[in-house]
């Protein structure tokens, strides 16, 4: 499977100029940061309680929304995806997972 | 850039029988499913923060502590992250993004 | 100025068996709890950014929300607001705020 | 019983230039209001995971801890709490509860 998150990021960078009356993303833009952090804590809670259901389908449904938001908010604040991602490499050295360094 | 998250997620799932003394992802495991859900709800908070603080840094680094326990999730329940990917693409059909089919 | 949270959850209760097209208690109360707990997180991620916002007015609003919420929340669970009140007091010894007793 | 939010509120006030490594409160005042604004986030995340595990012991003891960190928030931001009882009120007209006129 290709970096899908990858080619969304892309095209929600495509849609954010496009009419927010015809595409939800660019329609996210245009209501800005705060209408997009509050579907971050929403799809949260949604997941947090698809999980505690032990609905799979429902949590696959779910995080599948928050990682969608919170790529919509990366772009919003002209963050590329490739930085958490970045980020996320950084803390795997080639020894292996190195968690605890990342840990308080 | 190859694909992080299903490369992190594999790293996740190895480490789930390892020592929870030495592996933090082998310790959320063992702390179970509501200690993991805490962290999910904490990270998306720090993310909504870092956000309105407009401070990128924070933000990369939340949206990857936010990622990456979503990951531990998904493996405590079972589900492959494919799955999420899986259902973030047929959110993209053929005709470019289909936004508006997944809103209520 | 009298128990404004007490009068509060006398009406929640009273409101639960009303139609549910006609109250907006009942109707959460028809959702279910899934649906309340979901309230609480959205008022609680709202209250946040209204105070990142330094909005007093919306911060008053959203606590207001954040409030209500929780005790249809309680109502739903047959949970007296009198115990959440006894809990809070019982942290106030008479020798003043023992808050560190509470904290891990 | 008498008004517990507003005797707490006047402890937590008093409490504000206490000694931080002595009063939970005033640590709180000190770290600022990301970490404030953080404990509300944890702890509505903890309310709604004890409120779908059906644990009323802890329903209880999170649903407090909301509230108290609630009003520590108002307390930070100079915000009586008797506004927010004032909101709660003003939606409560003599004719009962008004709800719908405070729903989008």
């Amino acid at each position: 499977m290709t970096d899908v998150l990858a080619k969304l990021y892309d095209v929600i960078q495509k849609r954010r100029g496009d009419d927010p009356r015809s595409s939800y993303v660019a329609s996210l833009h245009e209501r800005g940061i705060n209408k997009i952090l509050e579907k971050i804590g929403e799809e949260a809670t949604e997941t947090i309680i698809a999980a505690k259901d032990g609905d799979k389908a429902e949590v696959i449904k779910e995080t599948a929304d928050l990682w969608f938001h919170s790529l919509v908010m990366l772009s919003h604040l002209d963050i590329n995806q490739q930085e958490v991602m970045a980020e996320l490499e950084s803390r795997f050295g080639t020894s292996g997972l190195t968690e605890k360094a990342n840990r308080n």
